[in-house]
């Protein structure tokens, strides 16, 4: 399948006869991810790279850590759509079905909160240790290398990008999808499949927004400089904070805003 | 709890001494929605309307029909953050609980996939029947109206909108959110509780994407026409189409794209 889908619109103009026209729309499909032919979850995807999706997404559940611990990843072969994933398991290995259901946010006795969500975060995954520096023209420099790298988004309009970059700006791996957690998701999973995590001297960018998910899919993968596009919630900036991570958000020309961690920029 | 939170930022520009400012972002935190004290939903939301949020959830996944269903959606005391919401059935009410663990995408025989995902969706809500129409004009003059009743938006750039208008472009309702569903979900349960359903001479005004779910709630409502600043997925034209919806996109200036029965807009 396509990451992209022609459809026919309909081009209106205020005062002016409408235009039929062909154009592309970001494709949405259904994705079940199966581990040991159990389902463990549905997400609306973009097809393409869906083996790292299904990776990325567990790596980010905490369910597994290294690409050891997957024998093969393969569509199912009843489903001619490509839609259903199956993800085996290395012999010996299980997983923990019920942390699954076990909501992670659900874990606290104190109570739901933003505080105690973090807590629950951080009993799997510690905050990042590392002191490494970037420079403000490096993560400056970063939307334009994203724009660039991006196949379908100028297309369609409809596509969430997430990249991974070293430190020295070179782009490791850039994922399109409707949904901007699979997006990171498949940055993610690509980095588990490749053996090339843990990305702890690593930059991830996102196209729009930076949310909670974001900043703890990011740490699941060590990394320590997350920049946004557009704004952070309350929650993304907390997190960060308390994960030691450098949080940048309206990264926009020669400007931007830094929610944490600004030690680790250095303006030169 | 706000909807916006204050945090210090340091603005950052290349080659320029920083400077530590106060700023706001918008708030993100989880609410568990139980009903009759049974969890049925963790969600990522910007507090406030957290009723209403409940309710038009409820309502999407097609658990109750009406606010009789409901007898009183109170905080949990024991959660001061007002984090845990107990919606109380009216006597004799029940939810079907399984519903909510059977995923609908699951629910089709000849294999998971948009369609099939579609025919779900069109067992428990059916297409709109509703033949009336709407002019070009009033369609474009949504963004701005929407722009104008936003309250926070332009302070934090960190929340999603969502509006239901009249066909005369009346504002009925907005709400704000970190998540775009639940923006949808929190107009959806204005309507409910407030006796306000069937939304069949509406409009609902997104002011991001518009995706399969956008319009799946909207019809869960009996919303025939839905209007988003940015750009459909290829699952929300195919589900409009199917649901004899108007789905019209890139609403900007005096254009927009109209995705599926572009007969319902008159352009006059």
């Amino acid at each position: 399948m396509l990451k992209s889908a022609r459809i026919t619109v309909s081009r209106v103009q205020s005062g002016v006869k409408s235009v039929r026209q062909t154009d592309e729309v970001a494709t949405e499909e259904p994705l079940e991810i199966r581990v040991d032919t159990r389902p463990v979850s549905v997400t609306m995807r973009t097809p393409g790279h869906d083996e790292e999706l299904a990776a990325g997404f567990l790596l980010a559940e905490g369910l597994i850590t290294s690409q050891r611990e997957i024998s093969r990843i393969a569509p199912q072969s009843r489903n001619d759509m490509g839609n259903v994933l199956d993800v085996f398991l290395a012999p010996g290995r299980t997983l923990d079905f019920a942390q699954l259901t076990r909501h992670v946010f659900a874990s606290s006795s104190c109570g739901l909160c933003g505080k105690a969500t973090i807590a629950a975060v951080h009993q799997h995954f510690k905050p990042v240790k590392s002191s490494w520096t970037v420079s403000a023209k490096t993560l400056l420099g970063l939307p334009e290398k994203l724009h660039l790298a991006q196949e379908t988004f100028s297309r369609t309009g409809g596509l969430h990008a997430a990249a991974v970059f070293t430190r020295e700006a070179e782009l490791v791996v850039l994922r399109e999808d409707v949904g901007r957690h699979n997006a990171v998701d498949k940055v993610l999973g690509h980095g588990l499949l490749g053996g090339l995590l843990p990305f702890d001297r690593h930059i991830l960018m996102v196209s729009g927004r930076a949310s909670f998910e974001i900043l703890q899919k990011a740490l699941a993968a060590r990394i320590a400089v997350v920049a946004a596009i557009s704004a952070p919630s309350s929650l993304a900036v907390q997190f960060a904070k308390k994960s030691r991570q450098t949080l940048a958000g309206f990264v926009r020309g020669d400007r931007m805003n830094i929610y944490s961690r600004v030690e680790r920029v250095l303006n030169r």
